[in-house]
């Protein structure tokens, strides 16, 4: 199977990495109109640079990685859909529902392979965690709680950008939410502060908050997150059951302690995404190889996007 | 100091062992209806079974210990101040806020040391969190999420009279959640859901709770309560600051850990308050000596309770 | 069941403690050649001072907690045995084996209820690492690691009549394995140094050693000593079997954790004997009861003390 | 810079990986005398099979990978030499120590830059430790505990020529201490058993052994094998320096814990070393590199090889 890479930017690098180690998917391009991002990864891995248009119409690819900047994802999975060609997008889609909507009902008239890259469904301890749940070791979920934490305040710019807090970072744990309950939530409530950077309220956004959300049968999700986390990558999560809790501790980044008069130090957690969900970068690419290939749908779809977007909208509502 | 306790059952045996225990303090005798039970628990420690009366008319007596059934607390604190010992009493004052405000307010025309019985605050492991905050280590405090989950569901009976989940047991959680941030909350959010039986459903209560908390500041707190746990008292604390974390687990019941082809299983955590809060109910005694004795008035006093009361109310209504 | 103290100085202060607080044990009188300490401690329960004798010669005094000076305990041992009372001594009986011996050969002609303050096989960690191996949960056993860390050196003046690392230190150590292993070792290695204060050498002594014992049947026993942690008080064990390991860790002094961005810090282990001991030393006074009045013979007694120390005189003849 | 591997067995696919994700160097050809597996693994990563001979006359060849098995690498390691390349060599070297020396002195008439595969000193958690050790934020080292237990007895036929759990598995450990203590040992005691099978006390060899080590200036090593461990790969080390003890833990399956009445429940250690190592694997290839490229000579040497045999001669001959 193989994959044309749109975006030779940190994340397309990422997905390089992964494509090239898989077993079943090869890398076919390099596709970025900045050329010497685009040359540099193409030579990395003796594959041509070539352009969207190129890519697109080149009948030996069978698929593509959209790795790009946000603004261009929604226009790119309508070429490539066109073209018939397999979609992995990075998340989101676009920050505007109704866009999204709009992506959606056209990949409904125009079907190809679609993957959406929620990354954190695809983290071995999540993973765990998740297959552990459906065991039924824990017996009904009846409470959920989501922590995640980055290491520190993006440069402003980006906040400004972003889409606020709930669409650009607690979306990661309202689709987390959905894919450990399994049911659609349908009561949220929000707080909201600006504790990090005062420019973050200037900008109409919070850089901490708390959502709890409820499903019609009353499974409870609490999530919190902050910008900022100065011992690292804080991804924490807690189930409830019936029978017991399931727990997914953080990664540090290795087992060394030390233990002198100050006390029992270990190791912090692993510093942010691109260390933390190394593996999860490569059981992504995995998964869509599967979806491709194997007809396994288990993997996000636009539709889980859009479900994930509406509780961040209802959360900005909630809030206001 | 002599202490008169009233009420001899469970509770009451608790402190009869820490008065005992502490240096400053003496048992002068125990007060309950229930003959038997006094007379066992007077015998064990060689004092004297008292009346009410005969104990408040006792110019030896300097203090009174309040641990009997709820429905009394706010009669007996009355002719405990009316006879000017100092008052211990165990929480709550009342389970109606406008018992709990007439009670305080003849506190205020006849002041007496009052002390109240939130046991938390004197668990060294929530006692040295509180001291590290304080000590500026994570700098300012942005987010508290406090878990707090008992091992089962009290019978039915007492769910039906005990004021409620939130006044009954989250109550022990805005408390920590005012004495950890120092500020009031003036904002107030919940959700709740039956999970362990229907029962309590038609008692009009939950089982299962989410509040979240707003200080004026903005710092947040989130809290999350459950009826039943069934690996043991989860009772945690999490507090992130500016410059980092400080979390306070569980206590376990021993240290040792079996390795086998199951995996790593460490001991759960104590069974129950009375293990777990053990140290507590010393360190607590050993407050109301200092509030006594040394006029230190750092104890929770019946303003705490009325506050704590107030969010449960506001919690209540949030909900409905 | 009364019992007489003999000892007012740091460990009798303990014992004093968990004698009180014995359900079916009472404190009877202090002996002490010092008098201010001996008056000290027994106005404190209410019990008189007396004399050796006078204790020796009271009727209605049931046993004698042995807590003097290591010197005092085999002359004691003699004469309380004469007067027929029942005998816990603090380890060790004496530094001299034959003397040992001597003391043994006395017992069995006068015999009285005799039990030795090995305190560790009174913890509760390690009372339930016990239960565990006997409950067959690891298979059989066949390697055990004791790791044993004092706080800091003692004074070189205690080093010098201490007996040495092996008698003084690692004899607890020795007594544990016994315990655990539940066999007699045939085959003893050892090592040692001096690396915290040359002045142990020139006492002919060790401040840090490791020693190896098998059984017959080939289970081995690894002994690692320090005279020094400076992050308090290590006493660990690990016990491998057929079917699995069992820990018992150290106990910390909080269950309190700081994330910042130096790490994940907790807290020490407890600082020392007293600290880490202390139920230890409740659960011994309650196994001394169970002796005396439920003729339960599970204590350690003068056959445990005397092969512990043929186990350090052996690692000393090994390593010299 | 080019590799040719020799061997295409289990170790040969772990060192192809970590050649081909490895930025400075690549695989060059796969030389295996069973045809299919050479065949295999060269067309993986497209690759010509070709025979030794063919390599080492190939002029693009900078180095050779000796992944074969333990009797041809004395050999191997003889004709590479010959031709003038680099050489990374599987340990060990030779069963025979006079064989290792006859190999060295041929290495010192002909010299290559040459690499052992101790794999673990590349390991992450073993090098932040040594790192550690090396800052002296543990002040002086003065004793190291190393336990390293494998999941399962190998197959009896293995066993037997293995050269016996010293040489073949605790010559690791013996490495590990030289590597982290940086003197070298001038005593050595031992004890073994057999406990998993009886086979290996006929084959005259031990599942099970202790080993001190002692240097001149009195820095103690203990170390504790068994061929057996139902919990998974157990691989720990513990530093005691004057200032502080380093530890590094096992790494676990993941970071999932479960909590319910049977007590709170980790995931195992990783099964063996194939994980556990993993990233030891890739690191070892890059210290190849940086041998060959940067002439750092911080990899592990022949000579290291041959102390840490002669450490296991010394303890073979102690236990007997």
């Amino acid at each position: 199977m193989k994959i044309a890479l749109f975006g030779a930017g940190r994340i397309g690098k990422v997905h390089a990495i992964a494509i090239a180690n898989n077993a079943r998917a090869s890398l076919a391009c390099v596709v970025d109109p900045h050329e010497p991002s685009a040359k540099a990864l193409a030579d990395q891995y003796n594959v041509p640079v070539m352009s969207e248009s190129q890519a697109l119409e080149d009948g030996n690819i069978d698929a593509v990685l959209i790795g790009s900047p946000t603004d261009q994802h929604a226009r790119q999975i309508t070429d490539v859909a066109e073209s018939g060609k397999a979609i992995f997008c990075e998340k989101p889609i676009d920050l505007d529902i109704s866009r999204v909507r709009a992506v959606l009902n056209q990949l409904d008239r125009r079907p190809v392979p679609f993957m959406l890259g929620f990354n954190r469904r695809f983290d071995p301890n999540f993973v765990l965690l998740k297959q552990q749940i459906d065991s039924g070791v824990i017996g009904n979920v009846e409470m959920v709680t989501i922590l995640s934490r980055d290491p520190g305040l993006p440069p402003i710019d980006y906040v400004k950008t972003s889409g606020g807090i709930f669409k650009d970072m607690m979306i990661h744990d309202f689709d987390m939410a959905r894919f450990l309950v399994g049911e659609e939530f349908i009561d949220v409530q929000a707080m909201g502060a600006v504790h990090i950077d005062a420019n973050v309220a200037k900008a109409g956004d919070y850089d901490t908050a708390i959502a709890t959300l409820r499903t019609a049968s009353g499974k409870l999700v609490s999530i919190s997150n902050s910008r900022r986390a100065t011992y690292g990558y804080d991804q924490r999560i807690e189930v409830h059951g019936s029978n017991g809790m399931l727990q997914a501790d953080n990664v540090r980044e290795s087992t060394v302690v030390l233990s002198n008069g100050d006390g029992v130090r270990l190791e912090k957690p692993m510093h942010f995404f691109l260390e933390r969900y190394e593996k999860a970068y490569a059981n992504e690419i995995d998964a869509f190889v599967r979806l491709v290939i194997d007809k396994d749908e288990s993997a996000p779809n636009a539709s889980d996007v859009l479900r994930a977007l509406e509780l961040a909208e209802l959360a900005v509502h909630a809030l206001a």
